[in-house]
C-alpha cells in the first residue's frame, strides 16, 4: 500500500538533521525512535498480519501518533485553539504541532506557520481553518507528506458549496491523503487518550463506537454518556462524507480491538451497496438510529445536511439485509448499546426471568410477549431448585418470583442456579428496592452468581427500580459488564437485540445471488430495440421476453401481426387463450375494448382478432399498432404482486405483497433490496401480515412458496443484472398455484431508465 | 350520610371526661377543640359544598385526623414499628395511637391495648396484626366508632383464602367502615405529610396521585420519583380491593385538590362498568398501566394477586371509551404523567418544535409523524419574525433550528415569540449541551419566554441531551411544572399524550347510549320459550326476531312449517329466495345439503322444501325439526361481521370487522364495550385497517357508513339490555350497501347464559 514510504521519511529525517543539527532535542529523539520504531513494528505488523486488515491512512486518522493542528488559535473561544486545548488536557500521548504564522506556542506545544515547516512527521491533519483557505492547507499538508485529514471547518456542501468539496477530496486523493469531514467535531478516543475534537470531554469509557452524522447530537451524546452509563471507546464525526463514509469506518472499525460494537447515528447514506457490503462483512454488532423517516423529517433532514433521505422503508430492508439493527429512537439507540456492547449475543429462545416483585415480573413477561422472546414455563428440575431459595408463596414456573422476603441468598442462589441450567439461554433479573434489601449486596450477588455458576457466553440484562442506591448499584453493574436498566421491559427488551444479533449475524452474510441459465444478452437486445424506436418503456409482449430471459414462468405469449399468425400461435400454446392489443399508444387496453379473455377455438380467434383491431383504432385512429398479443390464459389463483424500483440510496429494491386490496387498500408490502437468494424469497412471504394465505387459511392447501421464492430471487437478480436499463418494473398479478403446482407471471411491465 | 354521630362523639367526649377529670391534657384539650371544630366545619362544609362531593368515609381513610396502628409494635424490624414511626418521621399533624396491650410507648406516642381503649375519636386504623387477628381488631374497631381502616395485613385473598376477606368486609360495613386492602403497603400523602406504610419515604412532591395494585412496585416507584423527578402528592397501595376499589378512589382523587392527575398501576379490574363509570366521571387525566396484557403475563397476574386479567384488547378499548390514557411501559407511565400532571391539555394539531441542533429536530419531526402530530411549516409571518433571532444558516420553517451558535437569545426570543402565536398550539423545545451554551441558562430562558410570552393555556415540553449540567437544569425545569425530557422523541411523545388527552376528556363524557322503538318483552319471550325447550342457543328464525325486536335490519325470514307455508311466505317476501333447514340438531346446515339459494318461483319452492327435508333426514335421521327458513335473498355487496361476548370484567362487549379473509385471516377486528352511541359505532369503522374498504376503495362508492353506526349502536344495545340473557352472538355476515342503500343482516347467532 506504500504505507511506510522509507524514501520519503528518510528525506524527512535527513531534513530534520539538517536544521536542528545543534539543538537535538529530547523530543527530537524520542520523535525520530519513534518514527523508527513505527518502521520496524508496520514492517513486523505487516509480515504476521494478513494483508489489508486495517487501512494504515484511515489508521493515521482515527489514531494517528502525531497531529497538526492547521488553524490553532491563541484565542480560548475558537474552536482551533479548543482542539489544541483538549489533545493536552485528555492526556494525548502523541505529537501535536499547532500552525499558527502568529503563535509561537498554544497550551505549550511550539507553533509552526505552516505544516509544511514541521520537522517530524506528521501523520495526521486537524483543519480548523475558515472554508476558503481550506484548499490551500489540504496542498500543503499533502506536500508536507501528512496522510490523513480530519476537516473541522464548515462552509462545504451542506450550505450548497460541492464544487470546493470536490476540489479538496480531489487534492487529497492526489497525495494519497484520505478525509473524515469535513463539517465535524472531530474524533474522540478513550483507548488512545485522543480528544482531537473541540468538545472539552471524551466520553465515558466503555466498548462501543459511535460514528455520527450530527455534530451537535455527537457532543450532547458525549456528555449523556455520563449521566446514563453507557460506555465509548470512540465517537468518530463523520460530516458530509466527503470521502471516508459509514462503510470505510464500519470496515475499519471491525478490526479495531477496543470496539466491541458500532452505533451509528444515520440522516444519509452516500453509497447504499458499499454500506450494506460493509455491514455484511462486520463481525460485530451494528445499531443504527436513523433519522428522516418521516416525510417532513426527511424535508428536514436533507435542508440540514443537504443529503439524500431514501425510502425509510428501503433503509429498513436493507439494515435487516445487512444485518444492522435498527435503534427506535434515542434511548433506545443507548439502550441496545449497552447490550450490545457489554453482552455476549443470545443463542436460543428460551428467557428465564427472575424478580423480586410480581408486578414488575408481570411487566416484563408483557414485554417478552411484545419483543418476539415469549415466556415459556421453567423446566421442572430448575423449578424444583429455585423453589428451595424463595418462601412458600414465591413462584418458580418463569417468571422466577422469589418474593420481596427473599433477599441477597434468594438471588444468588436463584440466579446461579439458572444461569448454569442448560434450558436457560438468557436471563434478565430484576429487582424492585425494598426497605430490606440493600441495593449494591443485591448487584454484587448477582454478578458473584453469574461469574461463579460456571457458564458463560449467554447474555444477562438486569433492571433496578428505585432511587438513588439503585443508580449506585446500576452503575456498579455496568461497569461490571452487566446491562442494567430503570424498568423491567428494557432489560427484556436488550435480550430480544441479543437474541435478534444472533439471528442478524447468521443471515446477514449469505453471498451475492446469482441464478444459472441467464440470457442477459438477449434481454439487453430486446432493450436495445425498444430503445432504438425512441421508447422509454416495453410492451407487455417485450417484457414478458425480458422475464423470460431471467428464467421467470411467463405465460406464454406471442405477437401475432395478422389474423392468421394469432390462429397459428393460439393453436400452439392452446385453448382457451387471451387475446390483447399492442401498442405504445394504448396503455389502458380494457379500456379500449382491447381484450378478449376465454378464446375457445379459431372461430373466437378470428372474431376477436377483428374486434380487437376495430376498437383500438376507434379508441385512437392513429395509434401505433405492433400487433395483438396471444396468451396462454393462466387459470385463477392466488394473486401476488412483485415490482421493482431504483432507490436513489440502495439501487434496485424488490417490492412484494399481496394482489388486489392488500397492496392497494391495507399496505401489505414488503421490500428488499436486490438481489436475494431464495431464503430471503422466503422470509419476505412470511413477513407480509397477509402471509397465512400463503401458508394455506380457511382450509385451503398452502401455495406453492417455493416455486414463488424461486420468482422473487430471479426476478430480484434481473433488476439487479439489469439496473442500468430498468428503472422499474412489475410483474401484476403474478398467479400462485398449490404446492407443487407452480406460478404463473400473468402481466408484465417495465420502464426504462432515462439515457 | 350520618358522619357526624353527634350522639356517638356525646358519649365519647362523656368518656374522656370520666378516665380523665383530673388530668385534662393540653393535648386532650386540643384534640376536644379539634373535635369541636371538626364538627362545627363539617357541618359548615356541608351547607356550602354540594353533598356527597367527597365521601367523608373514603376522606378519612385517605385524610384521617387521628389515625391508631393496630398491631404497632416496638421492634423495629417489625411492619408494625415501621409504620408508626414513618408517620412521626414524615411530619403527620394529626393524633397518632399505637395499640399494643404489652408496649407504654413507641416512637414517643402513647400505647394502648386495644383501639377501644383510646380515649379519643379515631378517624382511620392501621391493620398490621397477623390476617387470624384481622376479624377481631376490625370489630373492636367497628365497636370504636373508627371510620376507615387500612389493612397492611396480608393472607387473605391473594392466598386463595376468601372467605376471611369477605367476612372483615361484611363487619366492616356493619358499622359503616370502608377498607382500603387488605395486602397493602399503605398510603402516603405529601400534602398531608402522612405516611401511613412502611415504607420509609414520602415520593418527590408533586401533583400526581399513584394507585397502586402492587405494593412492591409502589415502593420502588417510590424512591424512583427523586431519581426520574416525577412528582406526586399521593400513592395509594390498593391490594386486594376487598372494599374500596380503583373507581372509588378516581371518584374520590377527581374531588381532591391536591391531585391533577390520576396514575393507575393495574392487573385487574373487579367490576369493569363500575370502573368506567368513575373513569368517565373523572375531569383530570388519568393514565393507567395495565399489566398482564400477554398471555402468559396474565397468567402469572392472576398467579400473585389473585385476580382475572381478562382480555388485553378488552381493557384497552374500555380505557379508551373512558377517556383513560393507556401507558406502554413504565417509563411512559412517568413520562406521561409528568406530562399530564404539570401541564394543559393541547387543543390543536399545531405543534412547533424549536431546537439547537438539526439532527434531533429531525428526530423530534420523525416522533411526531409517529404519535399522530404531524408538523406542518409554520405560517409565513413566524418564520419571519424567527429569522431575526438565528444565524442565516438556521430554518425558521418547523422544527425551527436556531443553530447551535444561537444560544440564549435565539431561546428566548424564539420561544417567546411563538409560544405566544395564535398557529401554535403546543411547543417542543430541544436543546443540545453544546460548549458554548451554559444549560441552566436556556432553561431560565425557556421558562421565562413562556411567562412573559402573554400566553398560557398551551402545554409545553422540553428536551435536554446532555450531561450532568442538562440533568440539573432539567430538574430545575420540572421544578417550574415544565416537564422536560432526556430525549426528544419523549418530548413530542408527552405533547401527544396532551393533545390525546383532550380529546379524550371530549369524548369520554358521552352518556348512556339508549335507542328508541326497542320491543325487549318480545326479546325476552323468545329466549323464554327456547329455554323452555331446553336449549342453550336460538335457531337463525329465533335469533333473528330478537335482533329484530331490537331494531336491527335483518332479512326478512319466516319459519314455513309445510310446503304450503313455504310457498305463502316466499310470495310475502318476494323472489328470489333462499331456504334453509331449521333444526337444533343440524349446525353445519351447507354440510348436510340443506340450504339452497336463488330460489326463483314456486315450483322452485316446492322443489327446494322436498330436498332440504329428505337431505336433513339423510344428514341426521332423528333430527328434531322445526320447519324451513324462508328468506329474503339480499344482493351481495361489502361483507362485515359484528359480534359479542360478555367480558369476565366489562360485561357486554361488541366486536366489528370486515367480513372473510379480514377477520379470519388478517385479525382486523376492533373492540368497545357495549353500549355505544352512533358516533362511536363511526369510530369503530374508522379503527379497522381495512376501513378503506368502506369509505370506498378502489374507485368504488362509499358505503352505507351511517346505516352501519346505526346497527352497531342497537346491537351494542341489544347485547347490553340482554346481557343477562346473551352469552355470545354474532351477525355474521352483514352486507353493507352503497351510501343511502342501507345495511342487510343476513345472519344471526345467540349463545344464552348459562341459568
Amino acid at each position: 500500500m506504500g504505507h511506510f514510504n522509507l524514501a520519503k521519511i528518510g528525506h524527512f529525517y535527513f531534513a530534520t538533521l539538517g536544521h536542528y543539527h545543534f539543538a537535538l532535542t529530547q523530543k527530537l529523539i524520542s520523535a525520530a525512535k519513534e518514527t523508527i520504531c513505527g518502521i520496524l513494528f508496520g514492517w513486523i505488523i505487516k509480515q504476521i498480519l494478513p494483508e489489508e486488515k486495517v487501512d494504515p491512512i484511515i489508521n493515521a486518522v482515527l489514531k494517528p501518533k502525531s497531529i497538526a493542528v492547521i488553524g490553532a488559535s491563541t484565542n480560548p473561544d475558537k474552536i482551533g485553539y479548543k482542539v489544541v486545548e483538549n489533545l493536552k488536557e485528555c492526556g494525548y500521548q502523541g505529537a501535536v504541532y499547532p500552525i499558527n504564522p502568529d503563535a509561537e506556542e498554544i497550551v505549550g506545544y511550539k507553533c509552526y506557520a505552516s505544516v509544511k515547516d514541521v520537522p517530524y512527521v506528521v501523520d495526521a491533519a486537524v483543519i480548523t481553518v475558515p472554508a476558503k483557505i481550506v484548499r490551500q492547507v489540504v496542498q500543503e499538508s499533502g506536500e508536507k507528506g501528512v496522510k490523513g485529514l480530519s476537516i473541522i471547518s464548515s462552509g462545504f456542501s451542506e450550505v450548497g458549496d460541492h464544487a470546493l468539496e470536490e476540489e479538496i477530496v480531489r487534492i487529497a486523493h492526489e497525495y494519497g491523503m484520505r478525509i473524515i469531514g469535513p463539517n465535524i467535531i472531530g474524533v474522540l478516543s478513550n483507548s488512545d487518550k485522543m480528544n482531537a475534537s473541540f468538545y472539552n470531554n471524551l466520553p465515558y469509557e466503555g466498548k462501543a463506537a459511535l460514528i455520527s452524522q450530527s455534530g451537535a447530537l455527537l457532543i450532547a451524546m458525549a456528555a449523556a454518556t455520563y449521566t446514563r452509563r453507557v460506555g465509548f471507546d470512540k465517537m468518530i464525526s463523520i460530516g458530509n462524507q466527503a470521502d471516508l463514509d459509514f462503510a470505510d469506518l464500519i470496515s475499519y472499525l471491525n478490526e479495531d480491538e477496543n470496539t466491541s460494537c458500532l452505533t451509528l447515528y444515520i440522516e444519509g447514506i452516500k453509497d447504499g451497496p458499499k454500506f450494506m457490503e460493509a455491514a455484511r462483512n462486520c463481525t460485530k454488532p451494528i445499531i443504527a438510529l436513523k433519522a428522516g423517516t418521516s416525510a417532513h423529517g426527511a424535508a428536514a433532514a436533507a435542508s440540514h445536511t443537504g443529503s439524500l433521505a431514501g425510502s425509510a422503508k428501503v433503509y429498513e430492508a436493507a439494515f435487516e439485509q445487512a444485518g444492522v439493527a435498527q435503534a427506535e429512537d434515542l434511548n433506545d439507540m443507548f439502550d441496545t448499546t449497552l447490550a450490545l456492547s457489554l453482552q455476549p449475543t443470545m443463542k436460543g429462545d428460551n428467557l428465564l426471568i427472575v424478580t423480586n416483585g410480581g408486578g414488575v415480573g408481570v411487566l416484563a413477561t408483557d414485554a417478552a410477549e411484545k419483543y418476539g422472546l415469549p415466556l415459556k414455563f421453567a423446566p421442572e428440575d430448575v423449578q424444583e431448585e429455585l423453589k428451595k431459595h424463595m418462601p412458600s408463596f414465591g413462584s418458580a414456573k418463569n417468571p422466577v418470583d422469589i418474593t420481596g422476603g427473599a433477599g441477597l441468598a434468594g438471588y444468588y442462589e436463584g440466579v446461579k442456579y439458572s444461569y448454569a441450567h442448560p434450558w436457560v439461554d438468557g436471563m434478565a433479573v430484576l429487582y424492585c428496592e425494598t426497605s430490606v434489601t440493600d441495593p449494591q449486596e443485591i448487584a454484587e450477588a448477582i454478578y458473584n452468581a453469574i461469574h461463579e455458576s460456571g457458564a458463560s457466553d449467554k447474555p444477562i440484562a438486569v433492571s433496578f427500580i428505585g432511587g438513588e442506591r439503585c443508580e449506585k448499584a446500576k452503575e456498579w453493574l455496568i461497569e461490571h459488564d452487566i446491562p442494567t436498566y430503570d424498568a423491567p421491559d428494557l432489560a427484556v427488551k436488550a435480550l430480544s437485540s441479543l437474541r435478534k444479533q444472533d439471528e442478524l449475524l447468521k443471515t446477514a452474510h449469505n453471498g451475492m445471488y446469482k441464478p444459472t441459465n441467464i440470457d442477459k444478452e438477449k434481454a439487453l437486445q430486446i432493450i436495445a430495440a425498444a430503445r432504438a424506436k425512441g421508447r422509454d418503456a416495453l410492451t407487455e409482449v417485450e417484457a414478458k421476453h425480458v422475464f423470460k430471459a431471467y428464467g421467470l414462468p411467463v405465460t406464454s405469449t406471442d405477437l401475432a401481426k395478422t389474423e392468421e399468425d394469432a390462429i397459428r400461435m393460439a393453436n400452439e400454446i392452446g385453448f382457451p387463450i387471451v387475446m390483447k392489443i399492442v401498442s405504445p399508444d394504448i396503455l389502458h387496453k380494457s379500456d379500449a375494448g382491447a381484450v378478449k379473455v376465454g378464446i375457445k377455438n379459431e372461430q373466437g380467434v378470428r372474431d376477436a382478432y377483428k374486434l380487437i383491431m376495430e376498437n383500438s383504432l376507434n379508441y385512437k385512429a392513429d395509434a401505433e399498432i405492433d400487433g395483438v398479443a396471444i396468451q396462454e390464459m393462466a387459470p385463477w389463483a392466488t394473486e401476488v404482486i412483485v415490482g421493482s424500483v431504483n432507490d436513489a440510496t440502495f439501487g434496485p429494491t424488490l417490492m412484494f405483497g399481496l394482489g388486489g386490496i392488500f397492496v392497494e387498500v391495507m399496505k401489505d408490502v414488503t421490500f428488499k433490496v436486490a438481489p436475494i437468494d431464495e431464503a430471503t424469497a422466503l422470509d419476505m412471504q412470511s413477513e407480509i401480515k397477509s402471509s397465512k394465505i400463503l401458508e394455506g387459511a380457511r382450509g385451503e392447501e398452502p401455495r406453492d412458496q417455493k416455486a414463488l421464492a424461486d420468482v422473487l430471487a430471479h426476478y430480484s437478480y434481473m433488476v439487479y443484472d439489469l439496473r442500468d436499463e430498468i428503472a422499474e418494473s412489475d410483474a401484476n398479478p403474478v398467479i400462485v398455484y398449490e404446492e407443487g403446482e407452480g406460478v404463473a407471471v400473468v402481466d408484465a411491465r417495465i420502464i426504462l431508465t432515462k439515457k
